[in-house]
C-alpha cells in the first residue's frame, strides 16, 4: 500500500500437458522487468479488463494457445522497480498444443513440479506458489475420513 | 490455494468525506457472512466483469453514490466458511453525498481513522488494511529528501 508505488493486477496460466507438466516461459533477455528468468504464461490486466478475458489473451498472446480459464488457483504478489503486482493465477487444466513463443520469451519448458521446485531461475514467488500447490493438491486428493 | 474451497474475487472502495472520514457499513443481521459486523461497501465480482465496473456497481448498490474508482489501495485476503476471498480495495477518492443503504446493510458511518483502528466489530483483516494504509499515508507525504 505504498502510495508512491502504484499496484497493478496480473493473471497467470497453469497449463499442463497430457504427462501433467507445467508450462514455463523463459523471458527475452531484453526484457524490462526480470530478464532471462523462468515465468508462468500471463501479465498485466488491461483497463477495464475483465480477469478471465486477460489470461485468454495474454496466454493466446505469448503461447498461441487457446484456454479455457477454470478455478482460480491462488494468488502471488510482489515488488518490481516501479510497481507493486497483485496476481491472480488461474488453472487453466490439461491442454495438447504445439506453443508459439511471441518476442517477451525466448524460451520454453513443460516440467515437472519436482523439478520447477529446484529452479532457480524461477522467481521465488513462483517458487513458492508452487510449493502450496503441492501441498494442498495432496490435501485434497487424499480419501475423506 | 486448497482446491476443496475455492477463492472468489471481491472489490472494495474506500471514500471519504470533506472531513476526511471513512464511510463504514454494517452487516445486516441475517446476512449469511459477518451478520453484524461493520465492512467496507463492496462486493463479489460477477463473472466476466472489469474490477472497476464491479467497485462502482457495487458501491452504487449498496449506497446510492456514483463514483470514479482510482487506483488500488491494496488488498486484503480472507476466508468464509465455504470460499477463500482475494479482496482489491480500490481508493475511490472523496465524495459529497447521501448514502441510501439497500437491505445488506442496516447502519453506515462516516468514522476517522484513529476510531477505526480502535474499533472491534470491524474484520481484522480490514483493520490490519487501514493500519498499513495510515503507514504508507504517512510515508508518502513526508518530504522527499
Amino acid at each position: 500500500m505504498n502510495l508512491e508505488k502504484p499496484y497493478i493486477i496480473s493473471v497467470y496460466a497453469i497449463l499442463r500437458n497430457e504427462k501433467g507438466e507445467f508450462l514455463l516461459l523463459r523471458r527475452s533477455e531484453n526484457s524490462n522487468t526480470n530478464p532471462g528468468k523462468w515465468d508462468l504464461p500471463g501479465g498485466k490486466l488491461s483497463p477495464r479488463e475483465a480477469l478471465e478475458d486477460a489470461v485468454v489473451r495474454e496466454v493466446w498472446e505469448e503461447t498461441g494457445i487457446s484456454i479455457v480459464p477454470g478455478e482460480i488457483a491462488g494468488y502471488v504478489t510482489f515488488e518490481l522497480p516501479e510497481k507493486k503486482v497483485i496476481a491472480i493465477v488461474y488453472n487453466c487444466g490439461y491442454v495438447i498444443a504445439d506453443v508459439k513463443l511471441s518476442y517477451e520469451h525466448m524460451e520454453y519448458v513443460w516440467i515437472s513440479l519436482d523439478s520447477i521446485l529446484e529452479m532457480n531461475t524461477l522467481p521465488a514467488y513462483f517458487r513458492d506458489f508452487f510449493k502450496r500447490f503441492v501441498t494442498e493438491s495432496k490435501k485434497s486428493s487424499e480419501p475423506p475420513i
